[in-house]
């Protein structure tokens, strides 16, 4: 009956203690404790909600449901002779968020290794691993002592998540995914985190993310769950920090696998700036990059700021990209050519402007979703992907454009699904008489 | 996804359709929707509650789940030349609650013919069909065909709850219980008005129970069960009213089944009046017969009232017993000559009042569980009883009683049983400088 009683307890508003917790989760995880109890414990949580100590307990017992990645490893004094803090970072998810992909090579060019785990993507949103994989012969399914290796001797990779991180998370999410449970700020706090926390790293940057494109449609939203990832990850010894910024639109101009790759691979190049369609991107990755950094005690926000900004005007960054492909198998002249990623494709397919006006993405998720069923994306998480399929955007927000006019490209194997997405993204869009006021690319800094 | 959908649905707070309602039960009932979201869907409805609409509708579709006993054979014109309008009545449940064992006799001997189906007791309440198998011989397990043959012949027969009506129910509520969603008022309602539904009657009485002994500990929520189940018996077809009555005392002198029969036997023999410890019961047994015989049309509540007193002091009633106990196998000698009922306890216990004082009854749930661990009652559904094993209370509320004096008798198969009990039992009572104020019996009258 204890399980019965922990019910009861948060059914009435009560708080549960660590040991109670525990208790759920290790005869959850054991199938001790049937399902059935555990997606009734789950709705009253959704109701209730959980406290800082509550959802603190909830993370270490999924953390310690498995093993722990250990990283003292690659802070050797033969590799690193300073003082070496590893830094992670988790974006909770938008359309054209490729900011992982230049971020990382960013930081491990400051001198920071990184040893990052990275999930694929799902729905509306993309995933790092599948981008990476548009790359012929790259590995993300690597072995704990490879992954450790190329850490230490290229200070970067980038692999998929370990099933033996966290699994009770794992299997608390499949349940949740199945009782419309997911949508409690407690529970995907404790989920991201445990991941996180296992995943080893000292210090941890959450990009939490606010907008039509968002999982956190609300702001409120996003900063309650950004509080709340920043707490739990404080009171497990991490020092933890968030972003929380802006998602009402797509980040930079590409969206779909091999697009996003090129498009970090330019910015890695040096050829995004503010002039162009990227220059949010370009900001959002300087200002993730910097933070890290500092996360990292490489100094004060300027100076990282700058960092960052050298690290991708000379060249090391995009260099560092380039070392950790081919270290892990992949060709690394898809990154230095990187036209080479915009070569796969079967049809390209020009949609122009229905209409005169100022345009905004209006829905963005409506776009991820457009790129989905182009072949970008996954409405199941067994489903294959197309890497070449995406969208090219040919417009910043607040622009005039004219009738007739190129919005964007649509890449995609099969020139019917191009036809059936059309609607879908303009429906996205609109065009009005004035431009619009636009949210800020970051609202809010929380540490 | 449906049934997905219609969990969010229930989440949010929106109003289930009756569609949406019966799919759920159709699926719990023929394993389609997992337990793990029937679960997490009745903890929804714990926290968001349901409209009179969606109660009637998971009221029906439960009774759609099994079959329905069809009383119109014991309405035929050879039997009852007037109209017929047949009644049920259904009691919440408290500690020494017989009043059905009363109630029943006296309506079918006013010419309403009954066909009862009772439950089983557990924990601190007890069960008529307990209650009556305290007799040498009865049978409660009958066929349709006898249980129909008895009403026609007798006009009064109480047998156990058949397995086939709403037997969705049953597995709900078997959920439920291991969830921690028993308590919820809609759900409540839902249960008890899809069994006494589908047991056929026109008119259904409920004797709702509220405080200390009550599962209702207060009159709000008493209240809003009574409105909920009348609100769905009306709505689905059914004349139905209820009674809020106290629980905060236990109801007449004895507790335990043979000895509540007794107590019965006693009542309709004319022996319980306003001098004795039963006068409540009286009161109560009264009022709830005149209400069943307003629901069958046989006059106004105060001809209903004369009526049901005149079927107690005449011996009409105490004569349909012992003659629904004869048709049932039971030896009727055990109503005429009541005492035979009180005769197989092995130990029979004085607990002496342990201090002077007005005594009242403070905690009538712990009454009931002292009768519980003396043998009377079951703490799981497959636990053995012992029929002649309860209490005998000495004492009515408010009366003064000096230290010494015999609060009640305990009777039991083991002295020990009876030492273990002691403390359980004072510790359920309240002795005090003055008289308290009390209750009154009925609260209010719902229809």
């Amino acid at each position: 009956m204890r399980i019965y009683e922990i019910i009861t307890k948060k059914k009435r508003g009560e708080a549960l203690s660590g040991e109670e917790i525990r208790a759920v989760i290790t005869g959850f995880a054991s199938g001790e404790i049937p399902d059935y109890q555990i997606s009734a414990l789950l709705m009253a949580i959704y109701f209730r909600g959980m406290n800082a100590e509550e959802t603190a307990a909830l993370t270490m017992a999924m953390v310690d449901s498995g093993e722990r990645v250990d990283l003292t490893p690659i802070k050797e004094k033969d590799t690193y002779p300073e003082k070496i803090i590893t830094v992670d970072k988790h974006s909770t998810g938008g359309v054209g968020d490729k900011t992982t992909l230049a971020v990382v090579p960013i930081v491990a060019a400051c001198g920071v290794p990184i040893a990052k785990m990275s999930g694929r993507g799902l729905g509306h949103t993309g995933g790092t691993i599948d981008k990476l994989e548009a790359i012929p012969g790259f590995r993300t399914n690597l072995s704990g002592a490879k992954f450790m290796d190329i850490v230490k001797n290229i200070g970067l990779c980038i692999a998929g998540q370990s099933a033996n991180l966290a699994p009770a998370d794992k299997g608390l999410y499949a349940l949740r995914d199945v009782t419309a449970t997911v949508d409690s700020i407690p529970l995907i706090a404790a989920s991201i985190m445990s991941k996180k926390i296992a995943a080893g790293a000292d210090a941890i940057l959450l990009d939490v993310k606010t907008g039509s494109g968002a999982f956190m449609k609300n702001l409120e939203d996003a900063r309650k769950l950004a509080q709340t990832m920043v707490e739990i990850g404080n009171n497990c010894g991490r020092k933890t920090a968030a972003l929380i910024t802006d998602m009402s639109a797509p980040l930079g101009y590409a969206i779909g696998n091999s697009l996003e790759l090129l498009e970090v691979a330019e910015l890695l190049s040096g050829k995004l700036n503010e002039s162009t369609i990227s220059k949010n991107l370009l900001e959002l990755c300087v200002e993730l990059s910097a933070n890290m950094l500092v996360l990292a005690e490489k100094g004060s926000l300027d100076e990282c700021r700058i960092l960052a900004k050298e690290a991708i005007s000379s060249g090391k960054a995009l260099q560092k990209l380039a070392e950790m492909v081919e270290a892990q198998g992949g060709d690394r002249s898809y990154i230095e050519n990187s036209m080479k990623l915009n070569e796969k494709h079967t049809y390209a397919v020009e949609i122009p402007s229905p209409q005169n006006g100022y345009i905004t993405v209006s829905d963005t998720e409506g776009i991820g979703l457009t790129a989905m069923s182009l072949g970008a994306g996954r409405t199941r998480p067994e489903d294959k992907i197309d890497h070449s399929a995406g969208i090219i955007l040919n417009f910043t927000s607040n622009s005039y454009v004219e009738k007739g006019q190129t919005l964007a490209y649509f890449y995609t194997s099969a020139r019917l699904l191009a036809v059936q997405a059309t609607e879908q993204f303009l429906s996205s869009l609109t065009f009005s008489n004035n431009p619009v006021e636009l949210p800020p690319l970051i609202y809010e800094h929380i540490f």
